[in-house]
């Protein structure tokens, strides 16, 4: 649209909505009043009525009682679901040189690390994981010297995931878990075992880029279905995409049902148990991405949807690289009928995991330890989620909109405008600022103008001027 | 051809082979002479002539100077070419079911030892790799909570690894090296970084099956070149093939240079230069399993074919689980141009390793520890194969081929007459007794008449009594 073609209360709007944008108006700041603004700008009384509503129904400005208009903070993300994705084919051309990018920021101590998913060190019980593994290398000695033949994993661990599984309201089989390279081996173990080049793949929209990349490696095809901020996979969309022609073609729905990367929704427990009954009458495999299960901000955890699995289709994926010990790499995954299919291409890919990380996190999950570990992880990671939203709402742009998770250490924001958040970090990172490209998590070039950002850290004055960096970056491009 | 239409002297001669064969007639036994076989068998004494000439042309009896005809021991293999095998495609059905209950019978205590190639715990040293554990934690105390990053693997470990190579005369960069989980994650990202589903590969052939396994998981054919038992891969033969139509479609060669599984054959020195040249020249990977490298049982170690490497075409795997800490499931690639796709695929399938056990080699191969470790090493393993050897040479049927490896812990055996051992191995499993039959090192079904045996063991009581009761099944079957 042209401006010589607005009306006049447009164009007094937009020229407000600039100063907004560029920050000379900050969020809480007073708005000028109707009559100020009247005889600022020459313009009529009713002109002035006309460009505040017209700024306040864009959710710029926000009146309050009695005191008059002022600039509106970001608003969180509403619950609504983001548009129907049309059938694409992954294209990730440049991800992985993105992600190479992202990784040397993270190893850049310079840099300011709101970008990868990554938690700081310091929040994990290293004392204690060190004795962990100290007491299983004397138990058994022969850990380090002794062929690792069992490529299914440690049996202790496996009782002990089984037994944690329990205690959170899942049934998981100790036959039916192997032990995996973090819980990347498991998701490439599981998509291996239920497509082949060419089958389809059903995805949440937006979702973690690791798995499209996993996909877009073997061939495999990926359905972006609708997702909503707060509730997850939209099942009703997956079913009629099910139903529909492209349905025979899908072998599998993957889905991060708690705390999904990136937007931290999570399927309510009625709906997971709708969601493995689609796929048990659809004849299709469900993967179910649970690495941050037990990263629940307050109250008990959900149980996965794994508990309502009666025909083997769910594949639980974890691990305990968020968790409890990132260095040590343990991911795990139950696979119901897949098991074998699974447990042999281990085998021939990589053999079995190494034994003695993995008798140290049993020893570790015994005795309530890692219970009491995850009940200090769970606050801080609320408490990091709060003040990164908070330094968002307070330095990004009026029309900027958050996520609101309820549990892990990941926020999502959407910009306003049509910014390129994948040319903005170009720029960003080098002033030493990082964060993920809402680009990475779609398969057909989808959330451009969002971006997800690590609260893995705690925020430090160094965090606040990084944000407010990232938010100045922002309004100079908006 | 029918018994009814042999000539007279080849029946008795087939009958006493079936005495040898059976066990009557023992190696070493003295042979009836001439005059007492015409007499016993009722035939004239030119018959008696030519029947023994005929079992001596078959290598089944020998005659001693004025002291008549003996029953021959099992003759070592002859350094002659198998034929030359046909184009196939990998058909390795049942082969993970069978390699399964490899593992099971590992596992079980009341087994001895024979089948898969894996060394006793005791060979390793469990207390200095242990230090060098708790050093390695002590030294960076967040190796266990800390994010693993570098997909690349720890940077003194590459620069150890880098070390050791040259001390061996192969320069490699340590920018070119990738840590892997064992020698097979290296094996898989290499396949993968070279070849599509359709693609050929060529390999030495027999080989080892779990390189078959990873190309028929991924859809790659296999050619089999045949391999000589003491210079491995017949280089005119590949040479030929690459020239020839069936040469357009080969991405990579692979093969074990030094101490083959299961041949044991070596490479020499200048055939290693002229294979690197070949591959060089017809524009595909070679892909170098070093995984028994370190193992010589005398003298200097052969540069391995990177070594002679100007192209990045060789792709150099390896690891320390048969060498040094087989519990810590370290390997390695140095993966020259191929280095970047296959630290993409790594990242996107697996992740990094863990960091800690790559610090622990790290610190152990520093200070020349690993070298020491290495000298007792090979010296056992020269021990251990000598011995399995002796029991061979003594137990089994005449007619018995055995390898001569010189490194390495290994025995390829090739039994006389049409025995199928993998018929054989389930009866063998039954009375405890472990190997790995031949036909698993085959994507076309040959060396069904052939075994492996591990030598990782010292020799025992029961181990001899192991090879006692497989060289009497043998005899019952042949």
């Amino acid at each position: 649209m042209d401006s010589i073609s607005q009306p006049l209360y447009v164009a007094v709007a937009a020229d407000m909505a600039s100063l907004i944008a560029a920050g000379q108006l900050r969020p809480h700041d007073r708005v000028p009043s109707v009559r100020s603004l009247a005889r600022q700008r020459g313009i009529s009384v009713t002109t002035a009525v006309a460009s505040l509503r017209h700024l306040e129904e864009r959710g710029l400005i926000e009146a309050r009682a009695r005191s008059g208009y002022f600039v509106a903070s970001p608003r969180e993300l509403a619950d609504e679901p983001v548009p129907v994705a049309l059938p694409r084919t992954a294209r990730l051309a440049g991800a992985q040189a993105m992600l190479r990018q992202l990784t040397d920021a993270s190893l850049n101590p310079a840099v300011v690390r709101l970008g990868q998913a990554i938690p700081d060190a310091a929040l994990f019980p290293r004392a204690a994981l060190q004795r962990s593994l100290m007491r299983a290398s004397r138990q058994t000695p022969t850990l380090v010297t002794a062929y690792a033949l069992q490529t299914e994993g440690d049996a202790a661990l496996r009782t002990a995931i089984s037994r944690h599984y329990a205690s959170v309201g899942a049934r998981v089989d100790k036959r039916e878990l192997l032990i995996t390279n973090g819980c990347t081996e498991a998701l490439s173990l599981a998509l291996g075992a239920v497509a082949r080049a060419g089958d389809v793949i059903a995805v949440e929209s937006p979702t973690y880029f690791g798995f499209l990349q996993l996909a877009e490696m073997r061939g495999i095809r990926v359905l972006e279905v609708p997702s909503d901020p707060s509730e997850g996979i939209a099942i009703e969309s997956l079913r009629a995409l099910l139903a529909g022609p492209a349905g025979r073609s899908v072998r599998a729905v993957a889905v991060i049902p708690s705390f999904s990367n990136p937007t931290g929704a999570s399927i309510p427990l009625n709906r997971r148990r709708e969601l493995v009954r689609l796929c048990d009458s659809a004849d299709v495999a469900l993967i179910e991405d649970d690495v941050y299960g037990d990263l629940q901000h307050e109250g008990a955890r959900i149980p996965p949807c794994k508990a309502f699995d009666r025909e083997g289709r769910v594949i639980l994926c974890g691990s305990y690289t968020k968790s409890m010990a990132p260095g040590l790499r343990i991911g795990f995954t139950a696979a119901g009928r897949y098991r074998d299919a699974m447990r042999a291409a281990k085998h021939i890919t990589a053999g079995a995991s190494a034994p003695l990380p993995q008798a140290a996190i049993a020893d570790f999950m015994a005795g309530g330890r890692y219970e009491r570990h995850l009940r200090k992880l769970r606050a801080a990671f609320a408490r990091q989620v709060a003040q990164v939203s908070h330094c968002v709402q307070r330095e990004f742009p009026v029309g900027t909109r958050i996520s609101r998770p309820k549990g892990s250490f990941i926020l999502w924001v959407e910009l306003p405008g049509d910014i390129d958040t994948l040319a903005l970090y170009e720029e960003a990172n080098r002033y030493g600022v990082d964060f993920v490209p809402g680009s990475l998590f779609s398969a057909s070039g989808r959330y451009r103008n969002c971006l997800r950002l690590n609260c893995g850290y705690p925020v430090t004055l160094q965090t606040e001027g990084a944000l407010r960096r990232l938010g100045e970056l922002i309004r100079t491009r908006s």
